[in-house]
This record gives structure tokens, sequence and C-alpha cells, in this order.
């Protein structure tokens, strides 16, 4: 029983894959109608329910949509789980880099756009966070996790401050994985340490509606730790 | 037969959502087991087939892992389809400021790392564009498709060649949906020209090795769309 339920997931699986590679490939085109369950179970020498299953995972990936009666049709040729997974296999140094290029345009834009409450908001964090460091200003080293939870929502903050709403949605994904790495990267005593002023640069930068000096700062606070991972992938 | 099978889907679906919604509210955290089948089904007052069902959707996309023994285990809170949902929803002028960020951060790396292949693939697309262009050099308007697979293609050209996975993986997922954006654009007079010495200029930057100037060429490539669009925002 429980093998064959063990085959059966995988051929889902398979299935998927068949799938998710005909569409990337672009055989069936963005807006058209993908053959019918029967047909695509005649085609592919699997029951109709394993068809059913693969296109549902399809369709929650936002490659597929069914239309009650109509049938399913391609919207997107990419599966945004393959392209996350893409970005969880990139290095450090390629995810900073990422990381700048949506941090920088956001305060750029948030210099422009900011209301009171996104300067509230950035002010709250960076205070909050002044309760998990130790005399000399850093990070206490018993309470990683909570002073990297400031540090993440500080940069949301940011973000979310451009008042846009694709920015918004992408950078919200980089949050959970970013959260991970920091934690790990204030334990590591190779990795520069975090200066709360310039923290505040970027929010006075922000605050005084200079899109120029908020992107430069923004670029800054990120450079630092990028050069860190450079010279240490340099050493080694 | 038929509404059994429909009733059967929008179970799994709604069983997705809750186990979803678990997920992203980090009732179960990154890195920990959740329930067995069993216990879901239980707490669920579903079959455990609608629970397996929903726990591969949540697995491919990318929010849940299995090991085979050992169990399911949360390795993301944020779903990408849910994030791509976002991009999708954002208006125009928000997908076209995502992709200056990306766009521009990705052409100043570029100025640094380009290789000699780099720089050929963004000039073959450009000459390959100038054969579906009028005589006046705008884009020949039985052939936007042609005309907007060449554009696509100098811009993941210029992306690529900053060498950076993640700015790739990120940027793949905009190609498709870009593209789309593209044709509709050329074909409304109300959108600007594209002119051709743009995208000269920008591999040029490039080509020249300096990163502030081809940063400078792809915010000005994006720039005037992006204006444009205000301007229509404005004006309705």
């Amino acid at each position: 029983m429980a093998l064959r339920a063990a085959g059966r997931q995988s051929l889902v699986d398979t299935v998927v894959e068949q799938l998710r590679a005909q569409v990337a490939a672009g055989e069936w085109k963005i807006g058209s109608r993908i053959p019918t369950e029967h047909a695509l179970a005649e085609q592919l020498q699997v029951g109709r329910n394993t068809v059913r299953e693969a296109v549902r995972v399809l369709v929650h990936a936002g490659m597929l949509r069914s239309r009650q009666g109509e049938g399913t049709f391609v919207v997107s040729m990419a599966d945004p789980a393959e392209i996350m997974r893409g970005v969880q296999r990139a290095g450090v140094r390629d995810v900073l880099e990422l990381r700048i290029a949506l941090e920088a345009e956001a305060a750029r834009l948030a210099a422009l756009r900011h209301e009171p409450a996104d300067l509230a908001r950035m002010k709250a964090a960076l205070d909050a966070q002044t309760a998990f460091e130790d005399p000399e200003g850093q990070p206490d080293s018993g309470n990683l996790e909570l002073y990297a939870d400031h540090d993440v929502e500080f940069h949301r903050a940011v973000v979310e401050a451009a008042h846009n709403t694709a920015l918004t949605a992408t950078y919200a994904w980089f949050s959970s994985s970013v959260r991970e790495a920091l934690v790990t990267a204030l334990g590591d005593r190779d990795m520069p340490r975090i200066i709360h002023g310039d923290h505040h640069a970027l929010m006075d930068a922000i605050a005084s509606g200079d899109p120029e000096a908020a992107a430069r700062a923004a670029r800054e606070l990120l450079e630092r730790p990028k050069q860190a991972v450079e010279s240490l992938l340099a050493e080694s």
C-alpha cells in the first residue's frame, strides 16, 4: 500500500515535469488551451486522475488556469517555484547584489513617496533593535534571532515605503530567506559589524526626500557585507 | 461524476489554502516537520488522499519538502506563486519600476563582468530586430511579435551579462510577461517610439566598462515608457 502510494506519487511528479517542460518550451502558447485530460492521459499513457493531479499542481504554480466548462489554459511559461529555486541555489554574493538592486531602487522611490507612517515604522524597528544590543552597540549574541527580526522589519519598511506592489511582492519572498542568512552572518566573527548609524543615515536620506542620497545610502548598507563575502571567497 | 470530481478538486484547494496559511503565519517554523498525513486528515476532517494531494501542491510550490521515511518539512514561509500573482496584479508603472531596479543593476555589473560572447549576443539581437522595422525605423506593424522577441532577447542578454544567477533567475520570470506587455505597447500609438539608438547606447556603455554609464543608459531606456504610462494615468 505504501509502495503503491509512493509509486503513484512519483508518477504524478513525472507528469508535472513533462507538462511543465512542454509549457516552458512554448509548445502551448500563452493564452492557448491545453489538450483535454482524456487526450493527455492517452498521450502520456497514464490515468486521468494522474493527469488531473498534475494539472492541479501547475494551476497552483501559476502556469495554468482552469476555467469551469472551458478547459485549462496557459497563463505563464515560467514556473515561479523553479525561479525561486534558482535564487535559492545562488551564492551569497549574487543574492546580496539582487538585494542591492531592489533596495536601492526602493529607497530612491521611498524618498519621493514615503508617508509619515513609513518613517515611524522604520524608526520603531531601529529603536526596538537597540534593546538587543550589548554595551558596545553590537548584536547581543543571546538574542540574534530577535535582533534579526527587527533588521528584516526595517528593510521591509524601506521597501514598502516605495508604495510599489511589484517591488513589495518580490521583496516579501526575500524577507524570510534573508532572515536566515542574517542570523548566520550575525554569529560569524568574519562578517563586518552592522553599524547602527548606517541604518539611521538611510532613514534620514529617505525623510529628506532626496532620491539619489537614499539610493546611495541603501547601496552602502549592503556593499560592506558584499565586500566581506568577496574577500572571504578570494581567500578560500 | 463530473460534479464529484469538481467537489473533490475544490476540497483539495481548500486544504492547500489552509496549510499555506498555517505555514505563512509561522505556525510551523522553517526547518520543522509538519504533522503526519493522518494527523492533518483528522485535524481538517478530510481524507488522507486529499491531504496527500494538497501537500504535493505545496512541495511543488517550494514551501514544503518531503524526505523519504522522515516526513514533510517547511522550507519557505512564502509561496513563490502567490508572490508572482502579486507582481501580475501590479500596475504597469510598478512593473516598469521593478524592471528598472533589476536592469539598471544588471547593466552596472555587466559593465564590469561582460564577456565577448555577451556583447555579441546583444549585437545579434539588435541586428536581427532591424529586419522587422519599417523604412522610418519603427517596428513594422505586421511583425510586432517577432520584433518583441528580439527586444526581449536583447534585455535578457544584458541581464545575463551580469553573470549573477539570482538576477538571471528573477528576470527570467519577467521575460515572458514583459513580452506580452511589449506586444500590446508596440501596437499602441500613445506609447513613445522605441529609439534604436538607446539600445546601442546601453550596449556601448557596457562594452566601455563604465558601470555608472551603463546603469544610467539602462534606466533611461525604461524611464521614457514609465513617464508615458504616468502621463496616461494622470490624464484618465
